[in-house]
């Protein structure tokens, strides 16, 4: 096993963009170690100074850190350059594109993406996080009608992770049907349901995954029991399928899967 | 004006690092106005291909437009550069450089970043969320022990999403404490939060906004009057400074900002 690198995310900012960048870089050499140093808010010349000193007492020991940085004010970055490091310069490149390609200069200034400057974008991911939040213990149709997306599926089964993404990253109104025993008597789709058909995305779940789960929260309960879960899970997909709605499996799919595909199947409906 | 750039986010999986790299740089050029198209989950050459012919249209009725990728297979991306558009290739080069400074190939699968495969840190990530989503309606002092962050202000002063960004983000577990009029007329800390003072984090916010952010829930309410906003604010900072616990004003600041600013100070500390 090698010595794990030093990552250094260095931003004038939250840091947020640099890391993601690296890390959906870095993902792809999953047999080297990692050891990640966050140096947001490396907004000044001094700042920068300062983590070139830290980069220089880690080669003083024989390092080779790598630095991912989104910092885009000359002064500051050529300070940051001065480290003795291999630095991944995120978006000198792209900009310099872009100033050709739209024929004006960059602003460069700070902390552009992650503020509230785009406000309208930001009120509506609020917004949308406490409808998921309000929605969360059952609701009334009136909800339901304001929806963007139901999502239906037995307890457990991903529904308020998956609603909490959608409206904190993408500003998505989702709210949740979780099935119950009531549900599965009926032959048609549940009641509160039945007039926002074209809203409605299932969740479905590994059955053993799904007991595990649930003993977590109440172990050795009728409701965590792999019998009752398989129970479940195979009368909710009798009733996504006659009903036609459309089933995303989340027993190996992370949050950021689960929204992208609804998201893809809400843009192309 | 000019007229709307068509941005097209191509991504063999959820799209979300291109769009965030893509908008990271955008938003350094806010007098031009974008279109966001997003083709996510491109993963083989038929629907690269499909994504050229889409903007061959686009380019056939004069447009220019711009596509971030973060495609890695060669196949693939070869496909998409057949597009007459200016091609942001935004992981290529970092890979090149990476696998000279690691001396392996990288890997170049498919959803390396947003999928489980770091199956430790998503579940951190679920574990916070869950256990932020427990603690938003008052809890124990056993769930502040488990906390690594508690954040403490008066009702709507962003508390629940700044946890549940801290989760979903960053797996980090924070509860809240909702300051009352009780907790205002101790000298010291709350009870609850006596042994937990290192984890504190205090928000406040302007009480002009925090009546305004009332106001849509409760119109007319004295809990949205604008005295109340003051007299709540006023005796919560109050507090914060003579209790030392540090704060932040969110009045202004994304969950982006506060969380990173948290972040920073839990790392520091």
């Amino acid at each position: 096993m090698p010595e794990p690198r030093t990552i250094l995310i260095v931003s004038d900012h939250t840091g947020l963009t640099a890391e993601n960048i690296a890390r959906a870089l870095l993902a792809h050499f999953p047999t080297q170690p990692m050891r990640y140093l966050r140096r947001p808010f490396t907004a000044d010349v001094s700042a920068a100074q300062a983590v070139t000193r830290e980069v220089q007492a880690l080669a003083e020991r024989g390092e080779r850190p790598l630095i991912f940085t989104t910092i885009t004010r000359a002064d500051v970055l050529t300070a940051l350059q001065a480290a003795p490091a291999e630095i991944f310069d995120l978006l000198s490149n792209g900009l310099g594109v872009l100033e050709r390609e739209f024929g004006v200069p960059a602003v460069r200034e700070v902390g552009r993406h992650h503020d509230m400057h785009d406000t309208e974008a930001y009120l509506s991911r609020m917004d949308a996080l406490d409808f998921a939040l309000a929605t969360d213990d059952g609701i009334g149709d009136k909800q339901y009608g304001l929806s963007d997306v139901i999502l239906v599926g037995v307890s457990r089964a991903g529904k308020t992770p998956t609603s909490l993404f959608l409206a904190l990253q993408h500003g998505v109104r989702a709210s949740n049907y979780p099935l119950a025993e009531d549900d599965f008597e009926r032959t048609g789709l549940p009641l509160p349901l039945e007039a926002h058909r074209h809203k409605l995305h299932g969740l479905t779940i590994d059955p053993r995954r799904l007991h595990a789960i649930r003993t977590q929260r109440k172990p050795g309960s009728r409701y965590a029991s792999l019998e009752q879960c398989e129970h479940e899970v195979r009368r909710a997909e009798r009733l996504f399928q006659r009903a036609g709605i459309p089933v995303r499996d989340t027993t190996s799919a992370s949050v950021e899967e689960i929204a992208a595909g609804i998201l893809a199947a809400l843009r192309a409906g």
